[in-house]
C-alpha cells in the first residue's frame, strides 16, 4: 500500500476521546512523541480503533505549517 | 508563543526544493524521522529559511488521516 | 516569529463556543470583519484563550477557495 | 448562493502569479488587507480570473490556526 | 457561479447528523455514491439545509489523497 | 486496509500533469465523473503512478465544502 503524501508515521493508539460527532485519537510515534488526529465517530467505528492498535498517520505536506523564531 | 494545534514538532531544515511558485522543505525531527512542508516561494522568502535553520512544524489534528491494516 | 503562510490577521477574541470535543473561536479583525477558527478543546485550553485576548489567525493560501459570480 | 463555511470575504483581484501547474491569486479585501489563494492553473482558467475581478474568498473555520503570544 | 476548485459534485442531502458544535451532512451524488461533509452547526443553519435539498460539494484537489495497492 | 475518512472512491488514473515541484492526477470514478488530486512529484514517484492504474481517492469530510443556491 502506497500513499500520495510526504508524511507517514507508524505508531500505537494511546488515547481516544469521544465527542458527540467527532473524536480525537492520540498515537504514540517514535521520538518519543505523539500525533493527534481528529475524525468523525463514524470513521472511528469503521476503523474499529482501540487503545494499543497499530496505525499509520498520514499528513500531506501542504497541511504542514512551518514557523521560525 | 502558543499554537491552536495538537501537533507541534521542532526540527532542523535539511532540504529545500524550489519549484516555480511552490517549494518543499524537509525538516529533520527527533525519532529520527522527517517532516515535509509545501508552501509558496513567497512564504519561504518571508521565513528566510536555509539548511540548518531550526523551525517548528505545526499540524492541526483534523489534517491527520489514520490508516489501519 | 515568522509563519510559512500567506494569510495572517491580528484580532481580538469576541466569542468562544464550546462543544464536547471541539470549539469555535470568533476573532474580530480590522475591516471590520470576523474570522472563525475551529479547534479541539485541548488546543483551546493550551492557548488559554478568553474573550478580549489578542491572537493571530493564520491560513495557508492553499486553504482559500475563490468563487466568482 | 450560500456556503457551508464560516469565513467569507469579498474583494478585488490585485495580483496573479503563475507557476507551471499552480498559481497564486492575491485579493484586496476591506481592512485594508489582502488574502492569498493558491489553486491549479486549470482552476484559474475555469474561473477566468484577471486583475480587477470581484471574487469571494471562502475559508472553512477548521483551516484557521490561532496563535497567541 | 464558478469555483476555484477541481472537484465539484452535485447531489441531494440524505442525512444530517448533529453534534453539539459540528454536524455531518451526507450527500447522494451520481454513481451511485455518497459524499460526506463536516461543518459547524452555524454553517448548517446559514445554509438552511434539510433532507432532499440540492447542494454542490466542492473539494480542492490538494485535499485529495491517492492510495495505491 | 481501513481509512479514517468518510469519502473513499475507487477509480482509474486518466491524466497526469507535471509541474516543476507538484503534479495533478485525474482519476475516473464511477458516475461517470472525475476526481483530481494535487501532490508533490516526490509523492507521485513514490506511488509510481501511470495512466490506467487503479487507485483510491480519500477525502476527509472536513475538507468538503457544501454550497446551496
Amino acid at each position: 500500500m502506497k500513499y500520495g503524501a510526504r508524511n507517514k508515521m507508524e505508531g500505537t493508539v494511546t488515547l481516544i476521546k469521544k465527542g458527540t460527532l467527532m473524536c480525537s485519537v492520540t498515537v504514540q510515534v517514535p521520538g518519543p512523541s505523539e500525533v493527534s488526529s481528529v475524525m468523525t465517530l463514524d470513521s472511528l467505528e469503521e476503523l474499529g480503533l482501540k487503545k494499543g492498535d497499530k496505525v499509520r498517520a498520514i499528513v500531506k505536506a501542504i497541511h504542514v505549517l512551518l514557523v521560525k523564531d
